[in-house]
């Protein structure tokens, strides 16, 4: 992550003030080029994947009890929005939800259908950054709506399971569908997890080694990036403690087992979080007090060498002085006398900075 | 915002006590000179914008169904307040709230109306401090009266709408109209937001490269922003989230979706200034430990040159002393020799001290 | 506030131990000489003002329907407080606490009466330190008990209200005297709140520009006022909540109003308390890296003089020494050539300095 | 508190582990020699006293109306232990927390006893440290069991009330009894308090003037025993907000308000244990800062002798070169020159650090 | 703990993520090399002990009236996992968390049994680190199954009491059990901490007295080390908190009693872990001070030898110049006045230093 990348990201907190609300108006980067929108309907007999351009395609499927996934990628293209909004009843504040890409991850219950956002992060490709997609879920009767941001997600394994009728996704209905692609994103938190602890140990070595200016920005990048993750994780664990609360009938009681583990999944991933809060930290402090170190031992260099030649000087200075009458100058073994007496008065200093440890 | 400012601020926190409660007086700066009051009352089909100069002229529009806003700029002229007092039955204390400006972001519940108070957020002209301004909303049946300090609010998109018939503002109710009120405040934070965050951003890349004292000064400024930003905004969380809970007849079921967007947006404001204090707090531990790796750095020039040379002279020192019998001196190669034994010395130093990796 | 002084409010936290619940011992420092004890019976239509020496005589307005306001000024005298308990009937424990001044501040609810205690809180002589005193109240049906540590009080305005009607006072019960009473104290902390607000303005302005270990001492002495502050009034808040709250006769539905007023400054004023807090740690963290710039500056200005001319005086040394062949020393222009090398090697350093941003 | 006497606390925790639950055994050190066991035996009119051996005599008493007080000293027979679990019907789990005396202080009820644990703090012998002793305290039908680790407590002042009939205490039932012997020892920690207060006050006076290292050792020392004190007193708070919630038969309602009040004095205990946590805290940092303060006067000193005389020693080391051609040296002015020139030299810089504030 | 270890136990947060919920895979290191599977089947009166090889041999003793304790060592194959869903209808997302030894210690409630996870610590063979396996226990209607990683655990005193019929436990039901169970791995906790403590203490002392480098890297690991305790232990607060309150059968009143003593135990745990937190944090910041306490010192010894010397160095210098004219040279007590000043200057400094109190 660049400070520019942060920059942005903050930055584009806000849509145009003083819009009425609910106005459809999409905010944040324009992340893909071609808007797709493909549509998988399946029950556990037959399954039906069909990639469409118009959204009045989907209707036919909404009828029937075979539970339909609609899922967008690319939001620039406010029609699809609205034809959202059309055909499947969305209020226009969710809609609006859908295209500000900032929101926090949460839960909404409406009357016949629930709203449901989740930060997808990914790993930047130079492998040490984050990249944030916002995924929107609109869970109804038989349906799940997903709307991302851009091309490319982690559902591909939810796709693989539903085609190839591995695990119990064919047998579920829609609220099994939606919770399979919360939690595929929840697990990707913890590679996540797992390239932030292996750059914090790595940090630890050279902190407690050989530390560098470098080093500081390190840290300070890593910092950040759980400030970051922390921000944009953290709001998960409410919206999944109240996803099996929710007194919907959406939401059938055999998933409330799996939300359960969900919940799990996201306090695991929380405490993690905190965890390596405090030991970036404690990476700091290490860092401030090895530079303290340091500078001890530069200044205990500085001072031996000082003091022990400066005294010296001074005496050599005495006996090169152009005084008439210094007798000392005239004694035959006055040279090394001197030089002996030297030689004492450094061993003497050597002794008191060896009792005082200082080497 | 200069240290003037927020010490007046601070200082503007109290009315002169032991004043009766209830009592009128207008506490805070007179921010304008001339009250203004205008007022609209629309329903779907028709729509009166007009400005008065005396409040008894809004009893006329009271009694009928449409919606009546008043919004009257500039606090000083009790006479007004008194009048609001009169004609809507408003209690003495709520009116006193309304004229000490230094009230928290609240929401209280009357038998006929409800109290909102809000702080209206704007940045100075040199766009690097924080100007607040507090805004009362009193909702009641089929009318909504807001009070500001001074002409100049975020309200103008808003009577936009209702001008233009843009969105649904004129087809709902009094509730309708006090919740954008509201959200045009609130989603103004983010863009002061946002100045917050471009500065911390600025301050993060000086202070990585080439801080100086200034930067000191500026990080301690924004610090104070924060926290006075924290201050002002994190009651509104509590104000907006009683809302809807109020049990009360002026607030109806259609707006509760909107009430509940206008918490998560408050929700998200909040969450953002804790950030931002995390970050801060981070730039200034950067800044710290800059300081000492440069103090680190300055030792180390210090200490080689030191080193290296006081030896050196010592040498000479000895060299240059007027003893009649120094054999040396008189060795034909006595002077090159010791340039060539200084030349090792400094070189071993040298050694040592790339040894050391001190440069 | 004298170091001494906190250290005397922080050694009389407590009575003798051992002594039975209930026992009354006057704990704290007799504060005034003599005890002053003065009655305010009034209704809507008629004021008693009195002052007496004997308790008894307040018997005779309490049977009738008029408010009776009993303040006693001074508690050392033990026959005092006993009588207030014998006449209206107050449970020794009560006693105890109204004679031991360490109360925090509480409300408690008894059969027929309520017991509160408040803090009051002044400025010292000196302008710069927090006087203390403990009010106790006692509400019961149409009287209220004061009972304080000394002469001079908040309460004044609230005579003057009775005196002159003005306000609702005198339509008002004895639970309104008592809100008036509570409501002029905490009125009053945000006075104190100011000249802390003033303090550590003036402290961060001295920071930032010229700060001395005077400065450490006195951004010292405002963090143990606002520690105390906080400890002294951070009860409050609980008392102000959980006063409305109270299942009592004694209180009406009329007042209840005025104690969420009463509520919302409390909080306003714990509120800013925090804030200060966070500013005096800013203002400390200021003042900790100013002594690092300066450390760093001074350390600057050593470094750069003993650079450029410890090696210098080197080379003067060198020719300073008395070889008998240094053939340096009879070129004619080697004392020029000498001149100018050092000339060359100052300038080096200086290049080297100003590239490093030294100066 | 000696670091070892911490050590020692600290290593105590445990008992073997893998005995089953219930399993008598003492835990923490044998405090002393014998072991005593007093009872009494008193109701408003008769009162009896007495030393027993074995605890079947007091089976007698049992039966009575009168409050009979069973006090132990001394856990290390495990005979006498398993005397009142028989006698008084005592679960083991309950005798095995008697016996380990590193329980948390708390409240637990049974069907007809309740079980309290609360720690009795006391001074060591030379003032300046904290000595604990687990007090558990048996609350049964008209029977207080106390046990203590060793003689010595706290108990006399409520022993010489029973004896002399001073305060209620022979009036009232075993529940008060049990009141009167926590709050003995609850208002003890006062004096604990005070004596941690007297101790900050002292090292804020040295630290502002004259901190040594010896001061350093002084504040951590008393940090500990905060963090210990801490540790050992805030579950207090739990047990005595409990207490008067135990829906127990056991505690009659006219001691709730005692109950109350104990909760208080707990409360108040509590609170000013984390005003000394932050005082604490502030003391280190003014340590921290007047360390560094002293750093910048050593390197000021330093500094300005420095740079005052190198450069001039360079000039005396030009002068004192020995080259054939060097015209200064023979001008008749030339050394009272140079001397001038010296001293312009050092009255520069002298100007310098005094414009530096320096000096 | 080396830093690898703790590498290594963070990267393992995660599956493989895609995989379906529920999928059986074992995640965490293969700790052991064979699986070992134990039954244990009792009642009051007789005791069956055996291991078996194929879990399809526990069926027999399902049915009966006596407890059955089945135990397994070692998860990495997977098919006796899946016997386990079998046999006893356990849910795969069960099996899933047994397997990914990753899991926060909890307690989740099915239909007809409850899972319950703990973390069973060990010191390693170092003595300096700590090994962490987690223990999942499966408990039903008359039997307990406990899952390991690996061979060794803290279960024998309990098997021994089976064995012996020593204690209750022979007496009791399979909820008795599990709690033996639990509880054995809980008071290990205490030996753990007791290290710690040690640890610390030594710690303490060493910073006290002499601290080095290497003293900054045992600190920061001890760090690392509770860190990582907290994060291990503090959610069995939450596990044993929410254990009495399941509204299961599977748990009897009787054990209610030994629950809440569980609870108990693993608070103190908790606070004890706080209390290091708080120490180790105190240790730091005294190997802060006192690094700078010695930089001062150094800085001290440096500044007195240097400003003694360098003027009287200067002074030698200037009576070594060769000017033509300095009369002081001729003098004939010149050289020993000069001496004499040489000694009054140094005396006059070290009057200034010993003023300053800087020896």
């Amino acid at each position: 992550m660049k400070g520019k990348n942060m920059s942005r990201r903050m930055k584009s907190l806000t849509k145009q003030p003083g819009l009425p609300p609910g106005e459809l108006i999409h905010l944040g980067e324009r992340k893909t080029k071609h808007v797709r929108i493909s549509v998988f309907d399946y029950n556990e007999k037959s399954l039906l994947e069909k990639d469409i351009s118009d959204l009045s395609e989907v209707s036919e499927y909404l009828g029937k009890k075979s539970v339909t996934w609609l899922n967008i990628n690319g939001l620039h293209e406010i029609k699809h929005i609205e034809a959202v909004g059309k055909i499947f009843n969305v209020h226009s504040l969710v809609l609006e939800d859908v295209l500000n890409t900032n929101q926090r991850p949460k839960v909404e219950e409406f009357d016949d259908y629930l709203y449901v956002v989740v930060k997808m992060l990914s790993g930047n490709a130079d492998g040490n950054g984050i990249d944030t997609e916002q995924v929107s879920l609109i869970l109804g009767k038989n349906y799940v709506i997903s709307l991302q941001e851009k091309e490319g997600d982690l559902f591909d394994p939810v796709r693989d399971r539903i085609r190839t009728m591995k695990g119990r996704i064919r047998k579920m209905g829609a609220d099994f569908l939606m919770y399979s692609l919360v939690d595929a994103i929840v697990d990707h938190y913890f590679f996540i997890l797992e390239n932030i602890g292996t750059r914090i140990n790595d940090l630890e070595e050279i902190v407690l080694s050989d530390p560098t200016p470098v080093t500081l920005q390190q840290i300070h990048k890593l910092k950040r990036d759980v400030i970051y993750l922390r921000k944009t994780i953290w709001p998960t664990r409410d919206m999944t403690m109240y996803l099996p609360q929710m007194p919907s009938s959406l939401i059938s009681d055999d998933i409330s087992i799996f939300l359960r583990d969900l919940y799990d999944h996201v306090m695991r991933v929380n405490e993690a979080i905190e965890t390596y809060r405090d030991m970036i930290t404690a990476v700091l402090d290490i860092y401030l007090t090895t530079i303290n170190n340091r500078m001890n031992e530069v200044m205990k260099v500085l001072t031996i060498i000082s003091t022990i030649f400066i005294p010296l000087s001074f005496f050599a200075g005495i006996y090169g002085m152009n005084f008439d009458f210094m007798p000392e100058l005239h004694y035959k073994w006055g040279y090394y006398i001197l030089l002996f007496a030297m030689m004492c008065i450094a061993g003497a200093m050597m002794l008191f900075f060896r009792k005082k440890r200082w080497f």
